[in-house]
């Protein structure tokens, strides 16, 4: 069987890459989602094993010595990672599987797994980035400001990425993404197996 | 502005390329068919510069001395070739063109062209392909094992290729080649624009 391939899919605050996704796996559902491992405490409304699986320190650390995890960090204090083994196990039974990182998860996942196909989801524009973080309505100035500047980080390294999916509109956007999925099962390293099946019978 | 794509598509007699083709350019009359140069005589129903592009032996050697050829071959004593003027013109203006040559000419385009993607439009099985070239019922049993041992000679190298679609069913073919296109106009290399024009403004 050929193998099933790696995404690693990262956007900045206001770039709508939560609403990609979601539309690309309500119209793709073959294809998995990479749970990350998170060492902080349950939020109401959040489900063990739907985005996170929430782990002790200890068993994080234990995680990281063992070398157990494609990427890592440190968010206020909490560890937030990406488990090794289930993409291992999507790869070798032939599923595609998104990896949902920043830019410093991806630029660690590409050191461990260079075959792993990197999309980096993009606002429109500064102007509508803007309005996407103001149009909240919910968050302070300062919040705002602050996740303004994280996006332009993000943005700056966006070159660093395989793919751009500038992301206008949602639906499009998802669309975009499935073609990269697509284009990848049609690569020849995915395909050999139907050179030698309509050989081996002539 | 960012450049065009070259996409090279191959497959043998019996793999059905001419129609996972036509519908590719009925969907999407943006992207331009590389129109060949050839030294033989126009067959009726032929049309100058639909397909091809008649010239004199002299014309075309003089092209040959120029290198203003990607690709050609000799066939039946007559010149085939690709020009290699109206595919830079594609490139530089953004477009996306599409070569549709032979195995022997799809080496030559990757040697001249590195950047060009290369697609093989492969028979789902040996099977299929016999029955396509013995379907069509028109020639005779000699030439359709010609045809059938040229065909799995030009299987045999489909792993040169960037990319396999499998053609069980041409308008899906269609739209898995569309999907390599559109995932190459999504690289980096053909999007550092945007990440400018989101910094610029902020």
């Amino acid at each position: 069987m050929s193998k099933g391939g790696v995404f690693v899919v990262s956007g900045p605050s206001g770039s709508g890459k939560d609403t990609v996704l979601k539309g690309l796996f309500a119209e793709n559902p073959d294809i998995l989602f990479s749970i990350s491992s998170i060492t902080r405490a349950m939020r109401p409304g959040e489900r063990e094993g739907e985005k996170y699986n929430f782990i002790s320190r200890e068993h994080f650390e234990e995680m990281i010595k063992n070398d157990l995890l494609l990427e890592h960090n440190v968010f206020v204090g909490n560890y937030y990672g990406t488990p090794r083994i289930p993409v291992e196990k999507a790869v070798s039974e032939g599923r595609d599987i998104i990896i949902e990182v920043d830019v410093n998860g991806a630029a660690q996942i590409r050191k461990k797994l260079p075959e792993a196909v990197t999309v980096f989801i993009m606002p429109p524009s500064f102007e509508e980035l803007k309005r996407r973080l103001v149009g909240r309505g919910t968050e302070s100035e300062e919040l705002i400001e602050k996740r303004l500047r994280s996006a332009l980080d993000e943005i700056k390294r966006a070159e660093e990425y395989d793919y751009i999916i500038v992301n206008d509109d949602a639906a499009a956007a998802s669309q975009s993404l499935m073609s990269v999925i697509k284009a990848c099962r049609l690569k020849t390293e995915r395909q050999k197996n139907i050179i030698n099946e309509v050989l081996e019978k002539c």
